[in-house]
């Protein structure tokens, strides 16, 4: 399996993705950084990183925040994103991580990879941590305006994919709104309920509210992309928060920080199971091959995280499962 | 200034409300219980409550949440909830406490109360801790759905209240959105967007992302009621699944036993800053008078501080600068 890894995207890079990949051989696959190779070559010499085994695609470009999305297949196709995205059309590798710029990211891996035939729209999803484990969430924003089909789409996308890839026998999906009853939410929402409850591939457990779902009341949430934007940037927000307000507690006085460092360890576990990086990146489901987003601010450790998704990933049968679901609706 | 508070609303009612408004005889205000006087009475002499100087509106009925939303002003019009809208509307009260169900507080507060004069939808809003302080979320799911203007006037509304009953200085206003870019959202947060940069009497500080939120990115964020619901669901869910797993940090082993009784005082500040209650109830603005929706599951410390927020929305002339803010958009 050859999995290309973008050098650089993100703000890390391409120093931390380097190292990231270095860390990621320890999975047997091939790897391929997308970019500058003079460039990469120099930052992994100075930085005493070993990518000897590592091949690297030669492309000179960059696609910053500042491009326009459709910039990664048209002027800026030999950009490090560019080339990643190509090689996955072409054969050259089997999956793709990179932390650069979202929009690019997905609207390259629409047109550049394609949606499986059948997928209405490819979703950006995201494994986020709960009470007993995690969940994923899909749409987290590259849909901000969605039908009811593509709701229930994301439906089956996500249980294949929790199933497939993260082993949740049976997925409960849930669809993420402002009430228990079916009758809530706006239109979008009631008929996205009839539909998900009529669709036999996916163990459909109605509506989630926001106060559930931090609990672990759904496997999959469903969302379209501009609600699963809010909800993951506040569990995002507010999680930091917390942490940041509790520093203070502990930082009182000196019975307090004498306390707090009896506690360090424990909490640095519970610290590690809210940290989202330890499930790799988002992935962008519905393309014809594995795309994953890292967040932007990736070190070396999410970076390899996320390159041991994408094996699993590949491996998982996912793409072929959906596929299949999705023969049917035609294109 | 006479106050009405519903002894039968809520999953602690009669008792908690009852001792609540005994306990709010401090603000110096004329408290009126709503309810069947007889109940009230036991309760109150079984308990050991001294309602002395307590009035009762002696009413037989009590609004369920197997009622419609619509009998609190029909056949249930002689419900504790019913009667305590009746005396706003007629003059008999100037604001109006109750931990009933939302859906008949609100409907009841547009039909019986009524709006201020150019006020197109009246809005649920929660005042929500964090980073710093506090802000107001406005609208918190009483309207599902929205049109642009009525985001717009959400964005006055919490604006006015925030500056005169929380006494925050020229107020931020931010609009609830999945980017920080004026184009980000649905064509509602567009058009939203457009409305609120150009209406002169607020501190529009543009779109405001759920990362940002927790951290006090504003003092008020404007949203639709799906939106807005979600938001406030998701907090409430978080905040309390986090608490729940720093006890298991805690309750680890005798050590962490040991140093979580050292935090504990702490960390009971730190847990108090994250309580709503405090603030009172969610305050249902646009209406001509104030109409405070207490949490359900409300102690008498919450009806307690909910009677004082009715205390200081009624003196504040909120509803006087709202009805000049909104003369000229007329009915």
């Amino acid at each position: 399996m050859r999995i290309a890894v973008d050098a650089f995207g993100g703000d890390n890079a391409p120093l931390e993705i380097i190292k990231g990949a270095s860390l990621a051989r320890q999975y047997g696959q091939q790897l391929v950084l997308t970019g500058s190779k003079s460039e990469i070559e120099r930052c992994a010499s100075e930085n005493g990183v070993d990518i000897s085994d590592i091949e690297i695609a030669d492309v000179p470009e960059v696609i910053t925040y500042d491009d326009d999305a459709k910039a990664v297949f048209k002027e800026k196709r030999n950009s490090s994103m560019g080339e990643g995205l190509a090689m996955l059309a072409d054969g050259r590798a089997d999956a793709f991580v990179s932390a650069g710029p979202t929009g690019a990211l997905f609207m390259g891996g629409t047109f550049v990879v394609k949606r499986i035939k059948g997928v209405k729209r490819a979703a950006l999803a995201s494994v986020i941590p709960c009470v007993g484990g995690s969940f994923l969430l899909i749409d987290c924003g590259a849909n901000a305006e969605c039908r009811p089909e593509a709701l229930e789409q994301f439906g089956v996308m996500g249980s294949v994919y929790m199933k497939k890839v993260m082993s949740v026998d049976a997925p409960r999906v849930g669809l993420a709104n402002n009430g228990a009853e079916p009758s809530k939410g706006t239109e979008l929402q009631r008929q996205a309920y009839r539909l998900l409850s009529e669709n036999g591939r996916i163990n459909f457990v109605g509506n989630v509210e926001g106060r559930d779902i931090p609990y672990g009341a759904c496997d999959v949430a469903v969302a379209d992309g501009f609600t699963g934007n809010l909800i993951l940037k506040t569990v995002e927000g507010l999680a930091g928060a917390m942490f940041k307000m509790l520093k203070g507690v502990f930082y009182k006085n000196t019975a307090t920080k004498l306390a707090a460092a009896v506690l360090k360890p424990s909490l640095r576990e519970f610290k590690d199971t809210m940290d989202y990086s330890k499930y790799g990146g988002a992935p962008i489901i519905g393309l014809r091959k594995p795309v994953i987003k890292a967040h932007g601010s990736s070190d070396c450790e999410a970076i390899k995280n996320a390159v041991r998704q994408a094996v699993s990933w590949s491996e998982s049968g996912v793409t072929e499962e959906l596929a299949e679901a999705f023969a049917a609706a035609g294109e």
